[in-house]
């Protein structure tokens, strides 16, 4: 639900923090890094339990603890974990920071995965090197300023650029072009795809707004139409409408059915004119689910080869 | 480097996807799904072998296959990892097909890690209900349009309007305010923090250029200000002069070493007539690095409790 941006069942505490941590069971997080990775696993292992969540009457609290690389901070963490009955995931570089979490969880009697050792001790036997055991902010390290990290900036600066049609002559620099009607998430997804390091533009298909010439200029291969289930589209315009506070004339417009389903049909009748671009229904998808769809394609697209992979190098 | 979106040791395949897999040892990521989480996870894990990665001779080439639900073509996947001398790393909600893996590896004898099973087991038990099995795509699985889905997506809409000054008057509206000179990483900074669900706004800091006076009115525990080496600010800057293509003489103004420093001192003293504003350091940091910093401050000044930590509810 969070790391991974958006699959959102997770109620954050933005603006208002102070979670009751009274009812459900809670997880302990602890990283001596920025402690998005093991955020990541442990909203992704959680999607295995939202049939009994919050809305369940069975809620999960977590507590992120990022930058822990001392072992008293960490016996803190610990043993407020054991007063609250949490349990404890860490991902922590220095073997004997790891091996202090493992130990004292067991003393205290509470649960405690380590998200980190596994993974490196199998890649280090698979590598036939040894791990640094340096967490990624420890002294000495440095982080490098690649091709790839400015190539990154530049497509997030590219991406926010063309966001909503903006500058259609800037098209053919796009690694990737997007087009649907509004509200099928083609911000938030572009968004998205640019973090991975990719140049991305959206284009939006209006109901008598006459699309940019370029649109049909550049290579067809890099072009993706989104499509969505009118009835679910009608519910995300209607909240939207809402919140830019539309007047009643331009939301009936906007999220009326007919509308909607009219709009929906003139963006099909440019997909069918366009048949290379692949029209990919996000209805029902969280954002890097569609982004995950479009990079296959994206890749499959350009390898061509029997097994569609994203493949890179270290 | 990748999934936690800027750590960027990796060369990506974006534009030129031929990876020649001649070279260095393979890594196999298989997922049910987005395949984000093992690439997140398989990411930070090579952090350990930084040392040897490609740049010392020790090249790593990783293969993300997204969206493997049926047993065929995992096989097939664990099949071409055997013949390439891969290892196989995966994230399969279904027991059996994460038994299929397991045991396929093994009768190939190549290694393989679960990044899933044993923290989805490890949170089973601590919440004493077992998981549901299904992959995050499964049929009958529906992905919620949360409140929590649409205040991600008004973040980054808010925070893409927001981005380089834009549109003063809007800064009470955001939940972090970023203040830094040009080149100190605002925009990625300020997206990778919306993705996360915050409302983000950035202002530069340009010598000679007065600052907004909503900058000074909003409340000055949500405002933080960017620091960084002057060195490292000059490399930055000449790599941005070189790619907009500035004239020799605006280069030398912008990236030469008495500007920049002159300009990091104008933004020294804002920052110390504002006491308040945090003043982060962000030379050597990844983004997401610098995102956790911010974070674990703007939490902690809210919760102002013994232990910094960011707690979500799910
Ligand atoms: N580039 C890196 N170099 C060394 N260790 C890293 C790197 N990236 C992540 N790690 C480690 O991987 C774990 C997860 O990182 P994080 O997602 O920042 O919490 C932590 O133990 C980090 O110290
Ligand atoms: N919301 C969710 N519900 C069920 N399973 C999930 C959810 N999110 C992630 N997973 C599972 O967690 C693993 C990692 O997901 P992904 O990052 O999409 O590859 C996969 O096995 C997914 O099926
Ligand atoms: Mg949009
Ligand atoms: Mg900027």
């Amino acid at each position: 639900a969070k790391a991974a941006v958006f699959s959102g069942t997770a109620s954050e505490s933005v603006g208002n923090d102070d979670v009751e941590v009274a009812a459900g069971k809670s997880i302990y997080m602890v990283s001596d890094g920025t402690g998005w990775t093991v955020e990541h696993s442990v909203t992704a292992a959680l999607g295995q339990f939202d049939y009994c969540l919050v809305d369940r009457g069975c809620p999960v609290n977590t507590h992120l603890f990022s930058g822990i690389d001392d072992v008293e901070r960490l016996m803190e963490i610990v043993k407020q974990a054991a007063k609250e009955g949490a349990m404890v995931v860490y991902t922590l570089a220095d073997p004997s920071m790891a091996a202090s979490a493992k130990q004292a969880c067991k003393l205290w009697g509470i649960p405690s995965t380590d998200m980190l050792g596994p993974i490196t001790d199998s890649i280090a036997s698979h590598l036939g090197v040894s791990p640094s055991g340096l967490p990624r902010g420890a002294p000495g390290r440095n982080f490098p300023l690649s091709d790839d990290y400015f190539k990154r900036i530049e497509a997030i600066e590219f991406t926010i650029k063309q966001d909503d049609g903006a500058l259609p002559q800037n098209l053919r620099k796009a690694d990737i072009v997007l087009a649907g009607v509004s509200r099928t998430g083609k911000t938030p997804l572009s968004i998205y795809l640019a973090q991975k390091g990719y140049k991305v533009a959206n284009v939006p298909i209006v109901m008598g707004v006459e699309l940019p010439r370029t649109l049909f200029e550049v290579d067809p291969e890099k072009v993706f139409g989104l499509t969505i289930n009118p009835v679910v589209l009608q519910t995300i315009r209607r909240a939207r409408a809402k919140t830019l506070g539309f007047s009643e004339e331009v939301r009936s417009n906007y999220s009326e059915m007919d509308y909607v389903r009219e709009e929906l049909e003139f963006a099909r009748t440019v997909f069918s004119q366009n048949p290379v671009w692949p029209v990919i229904e996000v209805t029902g998808k969280a954002i890097e689910e569609t982004a995950a769809v479009v990079l296959r394609l994206y890749h499959d697209r350009r390898n061509r080869c029997l097994m569609p992979r994203i493949s890179k190098r270290y």
